[in-house]
């Protein structure tokens, strides 16, 4: 049984819909219009006393929502789980049995996906809820681990670093790219290959550049030759705490 | 004919071997050891005053040794280029025609490469040597582009951005899984669809997370979390850029 309608609603759907061993009962959401994509291939409702018998209740809603959602529904003692990274799984109400079933991956709405390599994070407060939900992840998924609270919270804030941020020095870099009229194409395998390197060797191990080497005048130079503070700033801080972390501090 | 024996100068030397119109006549190194690997395929010579006539000097060694290198040269009138990001062309010796071939990708000693995926950056005083240039960058790649000296600097930085900084983000994800006892393969698929979404999406467009959302309730919370003052900066200067750019600030 899904909850939700969103985007990770609709790639877990996805998701299940390619196992030959699992199937969605149900999927419920507010919108009427939003569950209409889904209601070709599954029963569907907007009305929440409407519920039907589902070994798992899969809660795919904003992070902010997840706890009263999970007071409203009309369940007793069935196993309840969210997706969210960031959300403790005591969150949820306790009328129900609590789990976390969250893929850690950046679904792009429409976009097709190998859901195969998507890892799994899974928690649960019985240990044959948490055989159930590992069942139901590795029908999915060929990544699935146990993940607690406290770990999936930090795992979350580490997804921050490598994702978003990163994402962001891609945009800086296209900034620069512009603004001298070359193209940001010229990135794209370096980029690719930055990503690729650390699949098999610790990036710890694969930090080149001037920071690690505390080339001085490379530095002065790349500082004098960005545009603006906050481009400086960044590049000072990351600078300080590479050259920091391989100790080249003469 | 390559001039240095190093990472930059294998790969060129492998580069070439794999097209079928161009040649490497000889290869230069000043350490006869480093030349073994190259002495199977082709003619080599540790001493200056043996270098053979070729088409193009491409001079492959350290940055800081550029300038000096090319005023050593023996050569008159002939066309000498380097393959540096971060040195002007006019770095070079004005006894010979100047230009550069620079390959715009992070060379791992010993892996295998694609070649013909790399961005080459082409550059030269003179139009004929201009035209040289572009035709045996185009034996070994489909990405070649003209692109002068100030458009390269300007590159190099953004290269450090995309490269260096996203691969100390990536560090910085690995301290945080690590310290929390998860491995850090679980964030393996988000950095590889992290960077493959970017190929065909600005990424301005696909800025995702917290910042962007101005979410300050999940960022205090992050804040909490990071284990030390360092990670703690880069959170923050990173996430007001985000949230400067996309201009959510309430």
């Amino acid at each position: 049984m899904l909850l939700g309608t969103g985007n990770v609603a609709s790639h877990l759907f996805q998701a299940f819909s390619e196992t030959e061993d699992t199937q969605v009962v149900q999927v419920y959401g507010r919108n009427q219009k939003a569950l209409s994509p889904f209601a070709n291939f599954t029963n569907t409702t907007h009305q929440i006393n409407k519920l039907i018998d589902a070994d798992a209740y899969i809660i795919a809603i904003a992070d902010d929502a997840i706890a009263g959602f999970s007071n409203q529904l009309p369940l007793h003692n069935k196993l309840v789980v969210h997706t969210s990274g960031s959300i403790a799984m005591n969150a949820l109400s306790n009328q129900n049995r609590k789990g976390v079933f969250y893929p850690l991956q950046s679904f792009t709405k429409g976009k097709k996906m190998d859901y195969s390599s998507v890892p799994f994070c899974i928690e649960a407060e019985a240990k044959n809820d948490e055989k159930l939900l590992l069942l139901l992840a590795n029908h999915i998924s060929k990544k699935v681990q146990l993940v607690n609270s406290d770990q999936r919270k930090h795992l979350h804030v580490a997804a921050v670093f490598v994702n978003n941020f990163v994402n962001h020095l891609y945009t800086i870099g296209e900034d620069i790219c512009t603004n001298n009229k070359v193209s940001f194409d010229l990135l794209k395998p370096l980029i690719q290959e930055t990503a690729t390197k650390i699949m098999d060797l610790s990036p710890t191990d694969s930090q080149t550049g001037p920071a690690k080497r505390n080339d001085k005048q490379v530095i002065a130079s790349h500082l004098s030759m960005l545009e603006n503070k906050n481009q400086q700033d960044i590049y000072t801080i990351l600078t300080q705490s590479i050259t920091k972390k391989y100790g080249n501090q003469l």
